[in-house]
């Protein structure tokens, strides 16, 4: 898979060696993030929302109420920016100044494209429905008419995408490292529990 | 404590009935989140950032290089859109329309006020390290002055905030009950592992 581009909006200027545009790392923490966020403005006023999202190829999707606020100013082509977050760790080092965290953070910036066509909006709930459990799009009641047509399904094309990466232990100042403070991560993971059957 | 009063930005249209905007629900909300993903414009480019938040009585701060983009946008007057996002659970309905999170989020809507006056900077950090690690401000060894000066700590009041919270197993239409298709909740929660030492 090729690299995405570097642009002037995904150029990564603060910890430029934490960057990276490599589909084959960024496609898979699309893929394992759950949530996402989404940004955009209206008439002069930001706005965010977090919502469930999911990649079918080279697309993110998200879905939500035909009546959601920030899907119309998406829909009257604002662009959104699109940031996917997962955390792994704390780093804590000798010095203050020097904690961190671990985590694999994703940025999409891209204008959102209406799914009419309704065997696509399907496929595309369904693999919704199949990133959250597998199998689950041929176990749940498929929507009808009156469901397809209260959701909205929008589309991202990932063309101006970037992510920003941090891994391994802290990294002190030499002359930091014989302090007698202790230094080290803590691992940190969204961890799902037994299923509790209603 | 009062509740946060509903403003044109903060009234919650879709899904009203989840809506909140209750201080002594939404604090620990923001106490618990490590991070949340704070929105801006500037230009008309809608910018998107990840970073670690803490909460000091009606505050909300982050910290971040005094050169960080997004910070020079909101030092320029720009208001922040922040969302804080605490994923609960995965709700499996009987049809796939009715499928669910659980999930508390909060967004706050504020202008940042720049810290600038050292020791409420050096508080302020020292609070971040707490929250992180009860007690990790007295351990790590203090920031210096140029790190001090590397720093920025923004502060947010929070007036303009609300929640929106669901929880609960599915809600499923009367005549999907009798459906043969399992039915349920998914808890899911951010897990703390074992400290590896440096």
């Amino acid at each position: 898979m090729s690299d995405f581009p570097v642009t002037e909006k995904t150029q990564i200027k603060r910890g430029p060696k934490r960057a990276c545009y490599d589909k084959e790392i960024i496609y898979p923490i699309l893929d394992e993030a759950l949530v996402c966020h989404v940004a955009t403005e209206w008439q002069g006023q930001s706005m965010i929302q977090p919502t469930i999202h999911w990649r079918d190829g080279d697309y993110l999707y998200i879905h939500g109420s035909s009546k959601n606020g920030l899907f119309q100013a998406l829909l009257q082509g604002q662009e959104a920016a699109i940031c996917i977050t997962l955390l792994d760790g704390l780093v804590f080092a000798r010095s203050a100044f020097h904690h961190s965290v671990n985590y694999r953070s994703v940025i999409v910036y891209a204008k959102a494209e209406l799914i009419e066509e309704e065997q696509e909006k399907r496929k595309q709930l369904d693999l919704m429905l199949e990133k959250v459990k597998e199998g689950r799009s041929k176990e749940a009641r498929p929507a009808n008419d009156n469901e397809l047509k209260a959701t909205s399904v929008l589309a991202f094309k990932l063309e101006e995408v970037s992510a920003k990466i941090r891994t391994g232990g802290p990294v002190d100042d030499p002359e930091d490292m014989a302090l007698d403070v202790w230094a080290g991560v803590q691992p940190i993971q969204l961890q799902k529990g037994p299923l509790n059957l209603d």
